[in-house]
């Protein structure tokens, strides 16, 4: 099969835009050939659950999936029953982006709480969770929260403890989309174990796609006796890969040499060159029109701009509007930006500006 | 990450057992490289489209997805409102295999059929092909097959195109199961759409996976005005790849010089060699204790042998049984299959026959 | 509000073609009144299950909900995970007469076993009752039987304590459909415990409107440890009903002056006396013609005879046609239905037979 | 069965704490009395059809069923594909009543949308009003607005005219939650179909239990072409009454010699009767301590006192709190309050607010 793009284009749209890392796709070329049982009893996946359980804890139990909707929704499900429903920000994934996945194939019910950073706090969650025994209203028995979250913000060890604490204290799990959870551990720079299991984390939805794989993630059950059956969720949410090996595989590489904690800090030191260089220019007088409407915490800018103005720089290098009426703009980062890539772009977005 | 298993080791208990088609893997690695559009957007799932069009007929719409359940459950969606119901073998992977998915997922029931040889026949359909306009009754509104079987059989051209028939003249549709679609083109020896689009198929899952690909199937739409939504539900279901460069190009190497038919045709004459290296030792005495339960029409063999001497046999090559209390076993051959493993497992028959 | 219809008209198709005992709507104006406490916190709900435990045992926990459907799909959904699959015979009404129900609202998936006379014996059971543990398969954790059955047929109790035992063995509930079970009851002369909640059965559907109600059943959890949540089930699956004093109070005057067990008594005899009528005519010539399908084991007459001698009898008594291409039909007899009726009915029916 | 209660006392907690009017008891008993084919094809059936054309537009069609919520999701469901969302109130009854049985039975997503008053406009519909053809986001498709509100507070014929507009240009649907849908007719004195068929309702969940019936409710499609496969939802949906004609007969007590308006707009005068003597004590100053968070322009009063206060009202007159962190409470009246029991009640504030 030819080839049929440009291997040099590359904007500031999505993390999902980039290809794979190279070792990632000799990861996969390493686990091709004779036969591996399929579903699941491989060695890979074996290997793969032993590389968990020593960076998130011995009780860990790791179920590889195919994407992040099938993460979220499978791990969420299996904390609850029938009649449970999830407290989330607004802003959540599992609310916005999962064509609402969550609600349809199993039922969920969200309880969505409005916040201004994409993050909650046991104060947010407080507003939802209520109402216990009643059995008129869906039972509040998990929080998601998600690590970094979608406005590219993040929680540190002791907001998730909180969290955490409260959740339990309520009867209530605690789900993590970690489907950018290497940059905040590569922001954090402390184990992941610290600001997941150790930090009061249920069940975790272990992102990969995002960060230079070809395309898996995996749900990995942190306090497994608070999510049974999901090796019978994962199937009947079509969620199960046959030949397992090579999604295990993919993200065993993550875990080999470094290479998701270099990718993640790398993307993140890319979008803070990036914040860094508009800021810069900002404070010397040399661009203005410009703002920022998050803080930039791990591998997103959120810049604020004149439509216009953002159309302009878009027709150049491609991003994503956020929030139009406002004109907030979402710019992403990945491990394949380069320094050159930024500087490229802060010269499009000064001109443009500019002009 | 380091290799950890032995790459020589086959057997013939799945053709999901068997590895990547290395010019699968050098597909995977061409669409790789800079930034494509995410969610389908990129050029090798543009170019998917067009080879599809080329091969089941002009109105063709593709969807890939992650696997078979996801394919199979989806396409079946689109085919029906809530109301309803699906005619299948009993032996369908979407009533035996799917782990209820199509009920749990998105509310399908399935009115199952027992059959002699994994096939439908109208007459057979009729049995459940009544009761539209009884609100009791969930609606019967689509007609299920797979091609080839589930017990390694295949319908021909003819059968198709009367299932086809009685269907439409019913107010049916109707679903292919086709993850061993591959195997039946290159065994009826004619082009894929003189047995899908032009015999009356309505919606197709198109078989990858099993015939040497990493991970990925698609949805196609031969009549796509009988499958609404279909974008929305491959999301909805979980389905939908964020970076589907990867899982189209996948795809195109299957029809990129031949390869899936190869890969097909190959495996077929593995079964077959097996099949008559076995016939052969019973037709001239020396193979004895050995029956056949079901016509070898692609790359299944099924055969019927004591429970103690399959169970031998098992522990030096490995397989599984289909039916244990009726002595069934299964055995498959793959794209990777090769004459001297098969030359070797007929060895390995005969001697544990003649314990 | 004008009286529309016929008061002397009555028929053999259905005991929901029947109206309210004169009793029952003495009960609902005695419920009437003042104001009760919704949602099921009033006195009539209290005594009811009070009463219900008094006939079923003191474990027993009692939920009115509307309608057979609403207490067989919630009651099975609440004995299982989502992964959970029910072993049924293939004319149970949960498979053939709740339009999907089960599988659309709650993704229960259903087993189907063929039987000759609506009754699920062990070794039925038997052939749908493997593969626990395997993720592909739908995990069989309940049986469901119907007492009596949708062919007037009945279990012994010595039958239902069989098939409980082996549903325990194997860590499956049973549930039985009560939709008739008072019929039941009167026809095995024995209390109510002795062939539930005594013979293993874990949840039941307790009937009523086909006895004489307005319209309630009720789901009754013998073993309310093996049926969490049916408090949230309930209400979420919409059978939530608020003013339930009302729902309560029918179920209580069946309970009441032994109103339940007297109505059901009466139709099983008026269904004894058209089959004896009918057998002696066969027996001493005067009737030929005509067959039996079933045993009559309770209210109902499956009968065989000629599709235009049906047709004629139903121009002037209605009835339903069960299997067409046999000639099969059945009779029903309710709490209403008067030995005139069907002395008139014997005469119909002999009277067509002869022409 | 005897009667358990006190057939005197009444309060403020709900309208579905009111029995039964004696004028639709008298209904069932009419309809009573011989057989009627069952599940909807009885003459009260067909009459109900008739009277609602006549309220509501010739095309019109009438699906009476158990409860408000399975009114509500089956209406919502029968608008939209499976992968429509709905545009509600956050204290939409659908969205905090239902136990999620929205999302749960048919996986629909609500979009809520906070309001001060419990009433939609169209400029906080267009909040959520986007997105189509967007994979990634639930599809709006549908709005539905509750007449009266959960606030008991009332649109107007020109505001639900405007919803409607709105919903219909930007191709979503329109479902009013007419639970209370009589207290509106009372008060705003229009016919039914002015401020529903003729101000471009779509599908409508007529009330009844709250004003006096046993317990039924109807779903009426105003434009069935919209809303298709109703009969089958119904069914699958756990929502098909057998002995329907005593619902039906229920219904066409509220239309037979203006008994729904009649109980209508007496519990809404009870409700002004209350509100205007306490504003009248407020006035002159002999009260004090109390305010109102809502308007009165139905029957429900929704009012701000200490907690304490509030409290020891309680034990002497049943009423709920609706958001006690804001001292907020709830008093609703019905068909059956009283002039006395107003007055009475107002007492009874007066002394507990003066201790």
């Amino acid at each position: 099969m030819q080839r049929l793009h440009d291997t040099e284009t590359r904007g500031f749209a999505s993390d999902n835009y980039a290809g794979i890392h190279p070792e990632t796709l000799e990861a996969i070329a390493a686990a091709n050939g004779g036969h591996q049982i399929a579903y699941g009893e491989d060695h890979y996946t074996a290997r793969l659950s032993e590389v968990v359980r020593e960076h998130f804890g011995d009780a860990a139990e790791t179920f590889p999936v195919f994407n992040g909707t099938g993460a979220n929704v499978t791990a969420l499900t299996a904390l609850m029953p029938r009649w449970g429903a999830v407290i989330a920000t607004g802003t959540a994934h599992i609310h916005t982006d999962e064509a609402g996945a969550p609600e349809r194939v199993h039922g969920l019910k969200l309880l969505t709480v409005p916040t201004p950073d994409g993050k909650l706090t046991p104060e947010l969650i407080e507003t939802e969770a209520w109402g216990w025994g009643d059995e008129h209203r869906a039972q509040p028995l998990a929080v998601s929260i998600t690590q970094t979250t979608e406005l590219g913000t993040r929680y540190t060890v002791d907001e998730v403890r909180a969290i955490a604490e409260l959740a339990h204290a309520k009867g209530m799990a605690l789900h993590m989309d970690g489907a950018r959870i290497w940059n905040a551990a590569a922001a954090l720079d402390v184990p992941f174990r610290e600001f997941t299991t150790e930090a009061g984390v249920d069940i975790l939805s272990l992102g990969g796609t995002k960060n230079g794989l070809l395309g898996v993630e995996a749900i990995v059950a942190l306090d497994p006796s608070r999510a049974p059956g999901l090796v019978y969720l994962r199937k009947l949410g079509m969620q199960l890969g046959s030949k397992m090996r090579f999604m295990s595989a993919q993200l065993l590489s993550l875990f080999d040499d470094g290479l998701g904690l270099r990718s993640a800090a790398h993307a993140n030191a890319m979008a803070a060159r990036l914040r860094g260089a508009l800021e810069a220019g900002l404070a010397d007088g040399t661009i203005s029109g410009l703002g920022f409407s998050q803080a930039t915490e791990a591998n997103a800018v959120f810049a604020v701009l004149d439509n216009a103005v953002a159309d302009r720089i878009r027709e150049r290098v491609r991003f994503y509007d956020w929030d139009r009426a406002a004109g907030e703009v979402r710019w992403m980062t990945s491990w394949d930006t380069t320094e050159a890539d930024i500087d490229a772009f802060v010269a499009v977005i000064r001109e443009e500006l500019a002009r």
